[in-house]
């Protein structure tokens, strides 16, 4: 069973993994790695993955058989375990709890050979329906704090399948990344009286001042943070507000996020050659879903440079492109969807 | 000129790198990235660094001639600028600072083919001490908050030249993965009236429990953390309480310190057939020189697994070597130092 640790100075969590283990000749030299080409996830091979959790079916049909649009199965290599019931235990100073948890793929495609920045609007719409449904359907565990949506595209990201997927990590805490989100958001709606995220929006549309805008569709903005961390790091954000991913119930919204969403990924596309790239969903806690000062949304990092140890080691991160070259050189280019 | 941004949300700095800018087209494929074999830091070829800050030169000699053992140099390409005020500003809501700092080379060794591990104890003594005199040195500028000594051996740890070297980076602000120690520290100091850091030693020396430890000396402490963020990952730390680095003034203690540096590292090259790594020297900051419930400690990292979507949005590592397997696989290497 894995187990989560916390770090007893600065308090961060750690998912010490036993289904992964590794002895030390097990780990091999990044320039080595190689994605893997053949799919275990193409239409026909459903039994090579553990039993679906969610499948799109236009035509009916049983589970796990073809005739699929989009695929939800439990990760085979899970990073935590849902079976077992949250313990939480001391070692003298030190805090521990098992490794409850989710770890599921979403199967994007039936097709190997594409990406999701080609797929047609309505199949990536699809997709972001698919990861509010398994929101919904994790939020029943009372175990769980948090359900993590994450893609990892391309070997330099970190993809070991090529075959295009993304991930969901539910967690019986809620990741220091969001906590520090939530936090400050907290503290500035408590010092201003309105949300962080809607002042952000506020400042980069006014005119004269969107110089970190890259496009705008009716509900979402795509734009460059003024901070990034990483060269051409993208965040797209609801123009409304609303704190939890799972709210949104109107299908024409998810479509629009599947267009300013596949229009992103292919200007990066053009800008850089193809880069890998991760990206995140950041979204309210499960039962914390209507946050005055919080405000879900997308954060895509293409992988472009190395973190070493300074980042590694201090937190902070250097960032060779400025976000207002990094928005005109992605605003500038003509979109092709 | 370098700027410094902070994340509205969350509080997190970034260095905006001017004289590293990069445009969309000259980034390098990670896989394709090399490690420069050519030294421009060997014996010799002293005119094609900056001038030297410091240098130890057994023999005497003139700066930035041959004749040295380790030689201490202003980065060609600095993430930071000496030069000029420390200014900030805001953007609308948003807060900027110049990018006011240091950024410095500590060459190793004038033989380009030896890695940090191979060099003489007394060699490492020497780096060692450089790191101190430089702290000490930027010390005296009150602009800087901090000062960040690291390094990265090996391409697939960030390192673009392959003669070894360890870099410093001094900030105009205390980096976020540092006040998370002091914050944390300081809390169960509040709590306990005990350092965390002491409870951590005690806890691991003590017999029957000391699964995490991976070698001793009479001043020094070689252990996996409880809650490891990176397979391997080995800390270094003193017996004895001390909070900044500076304050060590016992060339004795030095050599002791060298000691163990070395050979941890070569018990990494051995288990892990020469992985590359980074390191970490955290310390308290300038000015705050003697705190009761810190405790300065190098943090080295193996880089043997990639650091993907998961961990970039939530601040959550999968680890899949338990720390106490880890130390084991390190402590059954016969030293070889």
């Amino acid at each position: 069973m894995p187990e989560l640790r916390k770090d007893p100075v600065v308090g961060r969590w750690v998912i010490i993994s036993t289904e992964r283990s590794r002895r030390p000749t097990n780990f091999i030299p990044e320039s080595l790695a190689k994605i893997q080409t053949f799919s275990p996830f193409a239409e026909g091979r459903e039994d090579m993955t553990p039993p679906e959790v969610y499948a799109v079916r236009p035509a009916g049909g049983k589970p796990n058989t073809p005739g699929w649009d989009v695929r939800v199965v439990p990760n085979k290599f899970p990073a935590l375990q849902v079976e077992g019931s949250l313990d939480r235990r001391g070692e003298g100073l030190y805090d521990k709890m098992t490794g409850v948890g989710a770890h599921e793929v979403v199967i994007e495609t039936t097709d190997p050979a594409l990406q999701l920045a080609d797929l047609p609007v309505e199949q990536i719409q699809k997709v972001l329906i698919a990861y509010k449904e398994r929101m919904l359907d994790l939020k029943k565990d009372k175990r769980l704090r948090y359900v993590l949506v994450f893609k990892n595209h391309g070997a330099g990201a970190g993809a070991t399948l090529e075959h295009t997927h993304s991930q969901i990590i539910a967690t019986p805490i809620i990741p220091r990344m969001v906590q520090d989100e939530l936090d400050g958001a907290r503290r500035y709606y408590e010092l201003k009286e309105r949300s962080v995220f809607t002042d952000i929006l506020d400042q980069e549309m006014s005119d004269g001042n969107n110089r970190r805008v890259i496009s705008t569709t009716d509900r979402f903005v795509a734009l460059a943070p003024f901070a990034p961390r990483f060269p051409f790091e993208t965040w797209i954000l609801p123009r409304a507000h609303r704190s939890s991913y799972h709210m949104i119930d109107d299908p024409e919204e998810f479509l629009d996020l599947a267009r300013i969403l596949k229009d992103t990924l292919q200007r990066l596309n053009v800008a850089l050659d193809h880069p890998p790239y991760n990206f995140v969903l950041h979204t309210a806690p499960l039962g914390d879903d209507d946050l005055p000062y919080y405000h879900w949304h997308f954060e895509i990092m293409p992988k472009l440079t190395r973190v070493a140890g300074f980042e590694m080691g201090s937190g902070f991160y250097i960032n060779p492109t400025p976000p207002e070259d990094a928005a005109q050189y992605l605003r500038e280019i003509v979109a092709l969807a």
